[in-house]
């Protein structure tokens, strides 16, 4: 059996390594851009600031281990450049020679890349993308020139470039078109958090304020809004990504609704023996029970298990769904969701209760709490837990998410959650649980 | 309506609370024999070795405040003599003089006590032991001449202790009677690491020796055990607590098998009119199907809550039951469970399989992540998550705990956790969770 994958990162390692595991006789080759395999692009922020000391430590295998481990033929430096589903092959070049694979099971995982919005001078002044570990080094050299840097996007890329821009030492500036951050994971109070702390790390904040236009003068990049021009040393895009789904349309593979790629819950697209996972595939939500596009790449891991599995072993193993379990930080602030904001529930006609309550992430009397804010989202009527958000500057409230994750995905309700045996000690958690004090405020004096 | 609630600690300090919280016309007395209310005697070992600098942090309420704020009578240095359960009332000694108190509901929340040995010598000796957050000073001022102790007892107690000690400078011996520490709760290759974490830190562990008798002897405690005799300043006790009661029994509450007071689900004892909260209650163990004893503050305080509605709105609120998520730590290392432990799980009759990962508690490339190791444990055929337990130098253990107990409580299996929406970002776990792994691995390469 054949079996080829289109990208090397996390969908596609994964796709690869759980398909040898279960066909030891296959022949498994996995065609990847660049030059490393199992790369992590969350990591790149950390990569440019220094925290994470090279851009090389940002993946999980070498080439070399990965091939020799687990007899893998990977092609690196390779792109695919057209599929054929009759003839079932890939044409690939690999160092500027064209080869023809063949398969049995193909598994696209090309991921996404970054949304480049068609703003005049963006070409002229051609802002940094960060799209994959291998650009740090050449973004650290272009940063290295800058001393005020703007930032364009308020989602979790352009909070996490933020802090990595502060950690150099530059004078950043952040802009985003809605009126607060992450407007699309978490609900107007818990974004305020975030700004309040950016802001007193010297964030420049310009919300409601998207760019209309780029130009270079005089040395400089200048930035156009509604309201002003700001004349900057360099500019970074963070606007969001886009499901990387060219190749895979031009083989007759379907999109849904989203925009990304169509698969059942087994992986499989429209065409048969062609798999998908990762980046470039909508999810099935499991509160909004349809699908939706969230790139992340703890789904993205188990997307290519999956596809890995289903490609060796068709229904073997298939992908319930996700909830939107997610976490960002700027320096010691963290924010973590899951789930559906109330903004998002609302939107998606559900009517909800929510609470905000602000609690210690450690027993009152024990030293280096912190507060924690969390607010609480539930369906009105069942006091279902529909999402979950934290922040504050204990990386604890991620683990918040990580337990509203489990309660939302099965359904539990306020009580349920009031009633589960959450652990304590003074040094990890106070006695009543944040999110059980918030789903205590939820039952409005109930229990 | 008239409620007396006996006990201010964190079960009938909760049920004052919901009580007046139900019924904002009902005439609500709190007794309780400190001075103290809300205490928290998980908090003692930090106040011993000044991490806490203050015993009188160790509550969430003052007396005052909880009085005025709540319109609830509490009686301090006021103990409960006799309950008479034809009359409905309670003689308490108050400030050497006694008070009938009648009531409507009862709620006895008389907690647990200090285990103590019948040794020879244990009179003479005296050790300390900890009872309640009042006695730290006494406990301080008599340490202060001690430089070198003994703490009796390696469960979540002497555990702490020791730490306690160890920061304050002492040289410290722990003998448990058991071969290996925390028994009861974590399997042998967990407690092998917390026994080296301790051993690492200056802790002379002498485990598998009982201590048979104690003696003073030239200004020296000395401890002898089966196989030597050992000369220390003082010894702290901490092999245990015993339910409290005495008082309910008096009155015709029945115990359970547990030896501890059997209630149903409304906390009512067979008693009517009686309710009993907290750690002299024996509790219903979701995985066990069965009562037992594990007397820990959160299920306290909700017990409390419980008893609370229930005693002024009967049947309003159900105490579902526990799967025993308990943390400990010692300084750095922390050490958490939920459900069953494989020792526990086999002796009640389940086939289990297990298995012991160990992973970072951060993605690989991000600087200060910690080895972490967690132990899973699962019903053979089902897969059905039973129990994990989780070791590391990093907090986060505490809220894999949490995650498992949601999974535990709920009866997930190892897919189902697998394919759970759990979150990652680079500083605060790595992309595939440790209870990820831990699933993923029990699978044996069916995902």
């Amino acid at each position: 059996m054949k079996i080829v994958i289109i990208g090397g990162g996390a969908a596609g390692a994964s796709a690869a390594a759980r398909a040898r595991r279960l066909a030891p006789e296959a022949e498994i080759t996995l065609i990847e851009s660049s030059s490393m395999i199992t790369h992590a692009p969350c990591g790149i922020p950390y990569a440019i600031s220094g925290i994470v000391p090279s851009y090389k430590m940002l993946k999980t295998y070498d080439v070399s281990r990965f091939t020799s481990e687990r007899r893998i033929n990977v092609l690196t430096q390779a792109t695919a450049q057209t599929i054929d589903v009759e003839d079932r092959t890939v044409k690939v070049s690999v160092n500027g020679r064209l080869e023809k694979l063949k398969w049995d099971a193909l598994i696209i995982a090309t991921g996404a890349k970054p949304l480049i919005p068609k703003l005049e001078g963006i070409e002229e002044v051609s802002p940094i993308t960060l799209r994959h570990p291998e650009d740090v080094a050449s973004v650290k050299a272009r940063l290295e020139k800058a001393r005020k840097v703007a930032v364009v996007g308020g989602g979790y890329i352009g909070v996490e470039v933020a802090e990595a821009l502060v950690e150099l030492g530059k004078e950043t500036m952040l802009f985003e078109m809605m009126d607060r951050l992450l407007p699309a994971s978490i609900d107007r109070e818990i974004s305020e958090i975030l700004e309040a702390g950016m802001t007193s790390a010297g964030v420049d904040l310009h919300l409601s304020e998207p760019v209309r236009s780029f130009a270079r003068r005089e040395g400089k990049v200048v930035l156009a809004t509604d309201k002003d021009e700001y004349a900057v040393d360099d500019v970074v895009l963070g606007i969001g990504v886009k499901p990387n789904v060219e190749l895979a349309v031009e083989a007759g593979v379907k999109l849904g609704v989203t925009g990304a790629v169509s698969t059942n819950e087994y992986m499989e697209t429209n065409v048969e023996g062609v798999f998908a996972a990762g980046d470039l595939v909508e999810k099935y939500h499991l509160v909004l029970r349809r699908k939706s596009w969230i790139p992340l790449a703890p789904a993205a891991n188990k997307e290519g298990q999956v596809a890995g599995a289903n490609a060796v072993k068709p229904g073997s193993l298939r992908m319930r769904g996700i909830v939107g379990t997610s976490v960002t930080k700027f320096k010691e602030l963290y924010v973590a969701r899951t789930g559906l904001s109330q903004v998002e529930a609302e939107s998606n006609g559900f009517k909800v209760e929510s609470t905000l309550i602000t609690a210690r992430s450690r027993a009152g009397y024990y030293p280096r709490g912190r507060d924690v804010t969390v607010k609480m989202v539930v369906e009105e009527k069942s006091g279902r837990i529909l999402g979950v958000q934290a922040v504050g500057l204990d990386p604890v409230v991620a683990s918040y998410a990580d337990i509203a994750a489990l309660a939302v995905e099965r359904g539990l309700s306020i009580e349920d959650l009031f009633l589960s045996d959450l652990g304590y000690m003074p040094a990890t958690a106070p006695v009543w649980h944040p999110l059980i004090v918030a789903a205590r405020t939820l039952s409005k004096g109930r229990f």
